[in-house]
């Protein structure tokens, strides 16, 4: 079986992602890439590096460029892809979002944060957070997912086992996590240029960051009970990669490094470090890997209370197209790791 | 007056750093530089950049070579100043140690952390820790100053107020530090060659590092009582800077943003910027500066406990060779900001 | 004396170097800087690292801002200074822009490459060329001077001797030339974003670039007669810096190294390094310098005939608001040097 | 047929990357790896990209240890190969060399440029240099074949339709070329570190450079007579990537965009532009791809003779692991694009 699959808005970083990804895909066969600016053009003539790769052309995103597809791919800024999931569904096709449009199940709390009113809110209902080492089961039968924040996906693997173990106060969790540049979107920025990104290190958003209410969202159902989260995102000049530092106070003691390798075990995607490892982002550049160390750190000369984790993804693969090609597999009935196996590019 | 200054161990960072600076300072002149390894080179030779501004050859280290200081700079690696000390005072200099020897008050402290006999625990007792803001007084009338390592004086200048007002749980400090590869010397090793350190991030010696019981000390002594605390440094892909981001969760409340500007309304060299400010490294780029920011995050639906403190530094000006030259300044009683006020280098 | 001056175009990285400079310019006072875009705001919150250095705010754009200056300074898009410099001019002031506007002599080819009208031809022909390694007498007496752009410096100052020997073929120089980003200036563009200009090497315009015009006619100045020159650009992933590697075929054999100390002996700001030398672009980082090393490599079994200069420049200093300071020193009988001689910042 | 595979040497970068692309390979099965300084040491603990991908440790770089492979490929120092590669074609396996023991044909040549004996003349003569665009048939029946370096490879593919064609003065080419620092081995050097080489950039070896006679062995061969070549290399700061600047003076006017087009137009790996572009090396990051431009820059009033290819490659793909492979697939008669059709990792 071949899976034929379309692109909305191929033109940003997870948009050629997903296509470095699909085009290794041997079940799946590219039938379209939609964009409205760049109609017209060749994909390889705006990504060089795919000539040779990729043929087709972007096109108009209208029903008609989707049509015949059996997943399409939503890689749009937020607000697109809920105007037009409805129709997609309606011919057939099945969504994997890599957009934010159906990621946060309370209407109330989506349009507060996302500061729009939501279009499709009965689908909002119906989508699977994408998030496959805690939704497998429904994933495989969505018509409809959400796939993950890049924060997200790297601040939830990093707590889950922790949170769902009931060993450690979730009302005062710390994320102080880095991204690397991509994670903002292919877009013509001053801040984002590379005479103000590099050899430069700050924090942004920290009054408030859409990832906020995800991650809180994933943990508090994974605890069971609301979460308390600090989250501070950092700007690191880096192209690719998150480094999440996560901080929580223990309450009962257990073997953290047992409760982790066992969490995650059968996981093809979450590598458990040996105990005293500093993952690093290179090692997961380009692939679809979270890689997780546990630390007990000195604190004060009579206790060490705070559990430290460091969890590192590659925000464009397994924080975004990866993590789509992951749940396609899933969606399909295909093996999780079809076409997402190779390592990582290093140095 | 003219101080007569020499500099032991001027091939380092800090070392070519504190050259940068004081043949810019109108009121020193070079006397000598020595270096075991490259007596006989021209400064300037080994160092391009200081052609036209150092004439100077490095000289073998020894007590001839310093001969006439008024002041002698240590820019050596741990364990070289405290042997050489008590002949430098002796021969009437003033020193500023910008080495760990004389950092951490407790002998025994200080041997467990680095890891050998410290060969002069009289003058541990005498040396005053250079960190102005704290210690401006001591500082003046001082023999010997420890001048404070980089991380410390970010994390202490970030979290002293803090401390000092009793506002917050200072059992459960966490400070989350990144640093500019220079910050790890002028070195020859593998995990700082561009092919490893580039495009990457991670953490490191997270089980343990020096400058923990440096801070912990000196906010110890400011809170007047023990304090607990997490330390987690980590390596960022740029030259220069520290980025400190500080969580402290708060007891009592207080207008935090207006202690932070009384408490530094005087300093020359800490600039607490306006609400809602993200300070980046660069904006202390070769400058002498700290900037600071307060934030207080979204936590949980019904509170937001956890105060949140940026804090920016050049590792190597402000956090090494500025901090010395600030402090040579109060020591010979010249304006404390003499030749440390050149706006950074942007971009 | 105090020389009051005005900033025309404040918000770009020309610009804000020339703010950088100016404030630490003893006999500089800086009466305003306008900027139409960012009139009312405060320059040091736009750049916060000149907080405590820069009070004023960003005025209009108007004759009135610039009442009372002795010099002007343009920063501004080529196109701006042409059509103001003559009320400025006529208001008293002297000029010096750092932008294209005067930099060609000959009209139509300024028209031809700037591809709009000049507005002001007659002060076309007064204008001096500001490069003060040739033209210094002229600029001590110019009311108007053309800052050279930031390749022509290192191409010039690299090829000058060579040309003004007649010992090499000016019909077929070369000139290859990196850029650090900045150079391309303060610009919210995708191709000079972090993600896209990092870990990456490529050249750009090679069919024509505006300096080509502006290097072979200072070139041609030098040789008395037409000169050949392929001129190829390349986009570098650093901030700052210019290396320019330059090839000429040798017609007949001099000492090349003493020709190129000889013709720069009282030069403060050329250092033609020892014979071997690599200069390294940071080795002249915010610093007023070019540095300058020979070689004649291996070619061919018989015969070595090419000459190579290296040549290297911080773009934003010597290449452009260091250069024009120094403009500015010359004008108004100061030293040359005057607040222009700070060693580089290296690391 | 399942090809049995050893590594001797297999800690540095083009090791690394060896390892990277074999275990994407469905023929090639991994029977060991040396290293004689890790032995017993545990591949994915050296690598943590690895984990998962890579089973086996490093062993002790003896004849046991390859007994049994089809194929050794020598990722050593120079000089090792050379000793060990008789015993190991005694054996039964095959090689590919990636050091330069056995690039350049003429043994006095070879002896004076890496300034030992060679230890083995007899296979210098039987070595077949890998190049595949120029000696495909040769490669195929080869037991013994010569990795070209990186810079050979981008230079001689960016000249060699030139050369061949006879309508350029080949006395006269120059290389203007620019390595990422991995180019430079995994190494502990100051000059490679982060702090000395980010922001930076610099000429280095042009007093001469091993990869010189290599290019000119393969441009004189191509041009069937001796060839004038100034080669000057530079280090820019990014970890993979050469962009080669080639400069050659036209003697005979020919369409050298058709003459390249049709040069490679059956070529896998070599990718001929559309006039006009100008290929940045991300389009080939971690990609086996050599992607060329061609130019005619302006030069003078009257002429423009100069050609001006532009060409880049990734230096560990198509500049060294890549090639390997692509070797080792054409002397075990596979096709020769088999595993190394992935696209570039971009951004």
């Amino acid at each position: 079986m071949v899976i034929k699959a379309g692109i909305v808005g191929g033109t940003g970083y997870t948009g050629v992602e997903l296509l470095r990804l699909l085009v290794q895909h041997p079940d799946v066969e590219l039938r379209a890439i939609t964009s409205r600016k760049e109609a017209g053009t060749a994909v390889a003539a705006m990504f060089p590096g795919l000539r040779g790769h990729v043929e087709l052309a972007f096109t108009e995103p209208n029903a008609q460029a989707l049509r015949g597809c059996d997943v399409v791919f939503f890689a749009t800024p937020n607000g697109v892809a809920m105007g037009e999931a409805r129709a997609v569904l309606d011919a057939g096709a099945r969504i994997v979002d890599l957009s934010a449009d159906f990621r946060i199940r309370e209407l109330a709390e989506w349009e507060r944060w996302y500061k729009m009113k939501h279009a499709a809110p009965e689908l909002l209902r119906e989508a699977v957070y994408g998030l496959c080492e805690v939704n497998r089961e429904q994933i495989r039968g969505a018509r409809l997912v959400a796939n993950p924040g890049c924060y997200p996906t790297a601040v939830q693997l990093g707590f889950l086992p922790l949170v769902e173990s009931g060993a450690v106060d979730v009302e005062h969790l710390i994320a102080d996590a880095k991204s690397g540049v991509s994670g903002a979107g292919r877009k013509a920025e001053l801040a984002l240029s590379f005479s103000e990104a590099s050899d430069n290190f700050a924090a942004y958003n920290v009054p408030g960051h859409r990832h906020w209410p995800e991650i809180r969202q994933g943990l508090a159902q994974a605890a069971k009970r609301e979460v308390g989260l600090v989250f501070i995102p950092h700007l690191t000049p880096m192209i690719r990669g998150i480094h999440a530092t996560l901080y929580a106070r223990v309450t009962r003691e257990v073997d953290f490094q047992a409760l982790y390798e066992k969490r995650y075990e059968r996981e093809p995607f979450v590598d458990v470090m040996p105990p005293g490892s500093h993952p690093d982002t290179r090692s997961v550049r380009a692939a679809n890997v979270c890689r997780i160390a546990l630390h007990r750190p000195p604190e004060s000369a009579s206790k060490a209370q705070t559990l430290v984790v460091l969890a590192v993804i590659d925000n464009l693969v397994k924080g975004a197209a990866g993590q789509a090609v992951q749940n396609m597999n899933l969606m399909f009935g295909l093996p999780e790791t079809r076409a997402l196996d190779q390592p990582p590019v290093v140095p």
